[in-house]
């Protein structure tokens, strides 16, 4: 069967999450992506987590099924090379996503001498090109704030700026390819990790909050915003989350437990109405100090089996082996994961793209390539140089094979 | 100018965040995106944050630049209008994105005998259907547990799954729309929250941590993992993010502060060597010990100067009023944003895409529309329906205006 993004070819000169991501989206889905790193690997070759042997798990999962060419890019020839594959003819080819400095011969003009309908997506830390990183920019989003039971500012451990840029890269190349395929027309595609911040934010009303209302949304530890949702402690020692945004869903929590009536006390007694989502906000401490004790005297296998049964809408906690041991959708029955071995690591459960496309069967995940592993291949493909030619350049250290 | 996404038209059925975004970033690129509500709204309609008059600053920020048609979805007359819309005819439609129940008048293939090479997303909690929210899957994605300085699960306040879910859907429909257009052929494209939460948790090699070496990561405060990064108190009250990856961030941060030779006494005390990244995190409670007054001594201010003459890699913690007040990059001299007069509610600054692309100027980031204020344009224009026609089905409550 023929892959969703058939003909279509990305170049990546990237390092950390965001870039990588962007390309291994589109790998997933079907793209040649080749991944151009100087030789020995880029600043992000040897990121924790490692294994015992050195190897990074955080490389192999941000890579899998591309192409790995390595190049000395400090070098003329080399800086050429590269050059010439990221304006290499096809019509699906000449696309290039970079997080570096696009200077110098990355220089998106110079570029495009070799190919005058290129397309470039360069991602940068701010909009004005300057430095940041993940945990620069989320600092200053306001959310740090209003996480955690307090006003101290708690980091999230998930890179969520640089998750959703690789997420904003996947879908920028491809419009711009439909547009190129449209049009003939290339173009430069500008994209930074605090705009990414700044949009999202606003997206989701945080900052009209401050602009309209005066106020600007306060920590409320694990609760939810605006409708009811608490975790509750069980009695061995495991934690779930309750959630009610419908109606359906809040009388689920009542039949499930056994308390309808007791919680009906709560909106006399609170003097709000029950009915609404604003009502079950505003009434939330004493709704959880009726709960409470429920969950306490239970197990979570109790608790799991009084819940589904009457249709809460919940979850458990887990922490990440919790995941890996417990976790029926973390697991080779989920069609999304594959058992796949990884070069110098050994087999993990490795996700594919989890979009399913009915059309097409779901690209293999795949591993990272080990690195300089396609740069003979993909310089003979593309660049129609033969193997006593490459070979040459390898000796003088120009690419490594 | 024409714009990016010319001629691509999407009907969104749909509520809260994931779907909502995802039509949103392709109306932000020019895409023509209907979304389809029942009359007076769907669930999403009036969620929290609201305006004291009511109105939702989430809906109006999360359904910018959509049309609006408002429909009886439980009147049969009404679900066959809805059907016909989103089979209409057109190169660049037929193309639907749904979060809601996919069944009944809804169902794929159903939908499919108006329009055979029809593209319908649909995203659900579980891959098995069932239901589940952010709150919910996030809860077992391993990361409340290793958030913040104790094992303490603490839940985001960012509801990153939705978002990238969303993103998710902005590339999977393009992708489908490219296939559709070489091939001729439609697809049902299936994505659940909790596998774009499993996939990103093990692309981000937290899941291959345990399997491979036999440890999940721990909670370590604000630090960041694997390099160094603290965050560090002012005089003044406020809090920066100090972040040191590359050995020149690293040096910057001793220049900056006159620290180096003290920062330099820790490697040999510690036994580490600090000249790479895994030495200053296993140094990294010494190393912030050794900073930490130079940043109790001084203002955000003389902390931003030195900083920045050093260049080194930091960012300032900001509460939502601080980042609406204070951060030059939210405000219309960020190209990104433009004030916006929102119905019902008024102006605030609002964003376009993060995307700047080169060949098109960036798409006003219009305004949410009032519920049903397209119903009659679009009812004419892709159904051919007069304007008497519309007025009695109006009449009749199929369709409101």
């Amino acid at each position: 069967m023929t892959p969703l993004l058939t003909d279509l070819r990305v170049v990546e000169v990237s390092a950390f999450i965001a870039a990588p991501l962007g390309g291994m989206t589109l790998a997933q889905l079907g793209a040649e992506v080749i991944r151009i790193d100087p030789i020995g690997g880029n600043i992000d070759y040897r990121r924790w987590p490692l294994n015992e042997a050195g190897e990074s798990l955080y490389w192999a999962s941000l890579n899998k099924g591309k192409r790995s060419v390595a190049i000395d890019l400090r070098h003329a020839e080399g800086q050429e090379l590269a050059r010439a594959l990221i304006g290499a003819p096809g019509e699906g080819g000449g696309i290039l996503v970079t997080n570096l400095p696009a200077k110098g011969w990355m220089d998106y003009e110079t570029l495009r001498q070799s190919r005058h309908d290129l397309i470039m997506l360069q991602l940068t830390g701010n909009p004005d090109g300057s430095s940041a990183v993940d945990y620069t920019v989320n600092c200053a989003s306001g959310l740090p704030h209003a996480t955690g039971p307090t006003a101290e500012p708690v980091n999230h451990v998930m890179p969520v700026w640089d998750v959703a840029a690789g997420l904003y890269i996947a879908t920028g190349l491809l419009a711009a390819e439909r547009h190129r395929a449209r049009t003939g027309a290339g173009q430069k595609i500008d994209l930074s990790l605090a705009d990414v911040m700044l949009a999202s934010v606003a997206n989701l009303g945080f900052t009209a909050e401050v602009e309209i209302n005066g106020t600007g949304r306060q920590p409320i530890g694990n609760d939810l915003y605006g409708a009811y949702g608490h975790d509750f402690a069980t009695r061995d020692g495991r934690r779930v989350m309750v959630v009610a945004i419908t109606t359906r869903q809040w009388a689920a929590i009542g039949l499930a437990t056994g308390l309808s009536e007791r919680l009906a006390m709560i909106g006399p007694m609170m003097g709000v109405d029950l009915a609404t989502e604003g009502g079950r906000f505003a009434a939330r401490h004493a709704i959880s100090a009726v709960l409470e004790p429920w969950f306490a005297a239970r197990s979570l296998g109790e608790v799991r089996e009084a819940l589904e049964a009457a249709g809460v809408l919940w979850g458990p906690y887990q922490d990440f082996a919790q995941l890996v041991g417990e976790d029926s959708r973390f697991s080779a029955d989920n069609p999304m994961f594959r058992q796949v071995d990884h070069h110098g690591i050994g087999p993990f459960l490795t996700p594919g793209s989890p979009l399913a496309f009915g059309a097409v069967t779901r690209q293999e995940p795949g591993s990272a390539p080990r690195l300089g592993s396609a740069t003979e291949a993909v310089l003979h493909e593309r660049l129609g140089l033969a193997a006593h030619e490459i070979a040459r350049l390898a000796e003088r250290g120009i690419v490594s094979l």
